[in-house]
């Protein structure tokens, strides 16, 4: 028609190539959200899980997503160095994740939280970003998870506090001393042995793909032979609660760094 | 942390200023998720309606979208063009925007089907596209416009021989004329005059909000008095199925353009 | 060959559609480029027309830019809104522009230049900039106008006062007051009407193009006799030197803004 | 003042960090250019000295530059990956080095063509690319390299055509088939042996810098006695025509990709 020169307007937003592709996504306004849904402090298992989960259909719909980083209200997705997905368009990547993150967390949110009726439909921003080598790429993941543990560590003492008493403010004033105090003040005044607390809490969630053979049977329709026996290959994924920090996650996982 | 430094490699991706800034959302296989969920063919009411009350949460959550155009599996929604939502940043827009329309999409999902269980997630991509000038504006929201109804009568055709017995490929032969055989076709052998069909399929969805003052009485808990009544304003979204294309729907909403 | 793929790695930079493109080329460093060139201070002729016979030259290969505006060690280029010039590739225009006035500016240099040998080459930077409405582009171009006459009168006055005696310290301290203080320190000190001055210097200079009809005579090699006389267009620049920033002068030439 | 807000229109354009950075920049209508100026064909020593010595200044005003590679009408500049170069904006990488190439071409035009007056100013394009990994970098020198050799061959045989007289079109029609056959036709019908001619044909040009130390002897003035000597590092550049595809060129100059 005479109107479809407005296509010019549109701007070509494809990614530098043989770059790693990170897309995070980021819950919009969950301090509301949180306390909406009474989500425990300051760690809430099922809204964990559920970000887990949402997280594992887009890794099942993205093949070149090679491992996934999650923590609070946000989630990391990271692309093999050599994708050619929607041909590297930012666009497309970001929006198409973040879509399915999102249209996931709602489509799943009964199975975790089963008795909480979900009050209205969230949002999540995402965004592109590039790391040109494994050493920006690994230190982009540490730097997701050193704010874990920042933001966790401090919670577990504000909220212990809170719970056992003191006003916000006065919470605060004393849970925004260093790690060693903050640890003193878990282990001395709750008995709470931070280094104890489940991992998903302090170290996030990690989920890696893991390709692995089935048998299957098909049966045919309406008859009572069974056709013989196949197999084909599934990706599973995996969720992983540990360091991602130090040299030996990687070393143990070599192929998430070598391009294959 | 010593991580931080990787925050750098995030780029600055701000609107030009002074420009109108559309987001145009479209569904991610529409094809296969249509059929899968048995949409209505050509046309689902059930499925467009679903479609009109997700862009109502959007626009309902950004302000500064003053109008949006819908049709198919698309939406496509417009910033006033001196909007400092998200101080323009391309990115923030157009995630949340799409991750708020598919959430709704699922959140919503029962009300528009209640018999019918949404089976996957659904996903959306989006997009950031400036038009400078009204007329080009106006040229973008044409060109959707145009771009329904051309595929609305393509498809009401299509369905027709399909359901009159073609094949699939004898139908699009038949279908593929210009606008006057196809309007023919329908007429004489199946007895349907296109105009007379319902205008959501022939001209899309249009959102228009309004401000309208309410009168409220906030109950005082706990009391039998009542406070004194007070006045507010709220803005409602109403949607019109009618021509975007002439200039007499701009003639009658001029604020549209007027950037106020 | 093998190694053609490192094209992929280039990104496509066109321009906003229908938007009037402004190219800025700046001279770097010309503080010392001047100092080492004993520039009159604080204008100096021959640089003022050196920089203007460059901007004549990028106007000569540009036939898409309409207006130049230039002060000081700068000159803004502005194509009008529909170029297509290198397909509105913004590092094609900005790097052919700035490259160009560099060169011209050093070949010309001896005309202007005549008993000063040129030191070392100079260089420039150069950016682009898109503005969507008239209103924006005029505003650009009252920015510079109003940077050129902001920094003439302060410089005017602070080497004043500099040949009259004063330190530089002194002198900024006595110039950096308001308008109406510099025109009668320098009225009352030095019995100068600052509004005498020559408009070069208080206005900067705008390059406009106009269109001629010649009429030339082509000699014939190796004949007597003479061809017939024919007409041909040439486009002329010229140079004015008065406000931009008042209506007055688009109305003068309404051609500028009309996108013709 | 009240137009300032123009700036905002302005748009950042910071290179990716941890990527090498390339400026090539290339000869706008060279063909033209080499015309006019009656350069030998196919190669033409002067020019390519001229070319060589533009690229030194560059080289010499841009200390990240770490090293470059020039033939025909082109040079490539490759900053060190980390370089903060203007805050990596390729804006002001881009024409800052494309317009101090251009002025000293012309600047430096009667030391290489002393009895040639150059008949207008050239100007250059210039591009930024960026390459993620050291792989991608010497492939991108390795393609200009190897365009350098096919151009080369090429011209070298059809120009031998040309002169021994044949008409262009046939010329042409000799020199398209592969190397082997158009080494034959060097050898056998004009006795040439490709690879003896000079390696700055075949090569092009490498530049690369070199830390020298300098005694100095500062004279005081209006003193019989001098100071004592003192030393300086200054830094030369040099050029090598050698070949840079292979492995032993980077394995002879490790600090070129070690990033120090
Ligand atoms: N109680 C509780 N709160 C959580 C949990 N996970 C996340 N949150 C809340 C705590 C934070 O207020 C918020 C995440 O911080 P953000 O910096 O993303 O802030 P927020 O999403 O409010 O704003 P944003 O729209 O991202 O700028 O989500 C949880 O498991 N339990
Ligand atoms: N039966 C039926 N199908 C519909 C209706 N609305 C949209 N669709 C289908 C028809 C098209 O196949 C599809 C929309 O076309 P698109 O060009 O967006 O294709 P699709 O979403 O499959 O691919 P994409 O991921 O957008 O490239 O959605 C409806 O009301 N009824
Ligand atoms: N004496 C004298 N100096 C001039 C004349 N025109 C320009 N200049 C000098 C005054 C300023 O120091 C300089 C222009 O200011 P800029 O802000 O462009 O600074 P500069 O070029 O030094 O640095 P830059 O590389 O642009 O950031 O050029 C002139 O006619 N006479
Ligand atoms: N005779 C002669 N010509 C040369 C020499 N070096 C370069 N040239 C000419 C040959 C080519 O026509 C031209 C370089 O090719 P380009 O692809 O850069 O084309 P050109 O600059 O004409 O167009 P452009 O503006 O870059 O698209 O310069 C030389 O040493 N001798
Ligand atoms: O969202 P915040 O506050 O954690 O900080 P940010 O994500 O770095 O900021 P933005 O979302 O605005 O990019
Ligand atoms: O999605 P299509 O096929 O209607 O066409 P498009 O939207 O113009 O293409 P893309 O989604 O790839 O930008
Ligand atoms: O160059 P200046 O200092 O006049 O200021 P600017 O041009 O706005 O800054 P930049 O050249 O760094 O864009
Ligand atoms: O300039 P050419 O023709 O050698 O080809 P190119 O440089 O790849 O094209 P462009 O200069 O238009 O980017
Ligand atoms: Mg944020
Ligand atoms: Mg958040
Ligand atoms: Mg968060
Ligand atoms: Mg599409
Ligand atoms: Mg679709
Ligand atoms: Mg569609
Ligand atoms: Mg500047
Ligand atoms: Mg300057
Ligand atoms: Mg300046
Ligand atoms: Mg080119
Ligand atoms: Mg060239
Ligand atoms: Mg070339």
């Amino acid at each position: 028609s005479n109107f479809a020169y407005v296509r010019q307007f549109e701007t070509e937003d494809r990614c530098l190539p043989n770059t790693w592709i990170v897309v995070r996504v980021d819950g919009k306004g969950f301090h509301k959200f949180s306390e909406k849904h009474n989500f425990t402090k300051p760690n809430d298992e099922r809204a964990l899980s559920l970000m887990n989960k949402s997280a594992e259909r887009v890794m099942n719909d993205f093949s070149d997503v090679i491992i996934a980083y999650g923590q609070s209200d946000e989630y990391s997705f990271v692309f093999r160095k050599n994708t050619s997905a929607y041909n590297r368009r930012a666009s497309k990547l970001m929006t198409n994740i973040c879509s399915l993150f999102a249209s996931s967390y709602v489509f799943h949110w009964t199975e975790f939280f089963p008795d909480l009726p979900l009050l209205y439909p969230p949002s999540f921003d995402a965004r592109v970003v590039l790391y040109p080598t494994e050493q920006n790429l690994r230190d982009y993941l540490s730097w997701r998870q050193a704010d874990c543990h920042i933001n966790n560590l401090y919670n577990t003492v504000f909220w212990a506090l809170v719970q056992g008493g003191l006003t916000p403010k006065d919470a605060h004033l004393r849970a925004k001393g260093d790690s060693s105090e903050k640890n003193e003040i878990l282990f001395t005044e709750f008995g709470i042995n931070y280094n104890n607390l489940p991992e998903i809490f302090r170290k996030g969630s990690v989920l890696l793909k893991q390709k692995v053979k089935e048998t299957c049977v098909k049966e045919l329709k309406g008859e009572t032979a069974e056709s013989s026996p196949y197999e084909r290959t599934v990706t599973q994924i995996h969720a992983l609660h540990r360091d991602i920090i130090k040299r030996a996650f990687w070393d143990e996982y070599p192929h998430l760094l070598s391009n294959k």
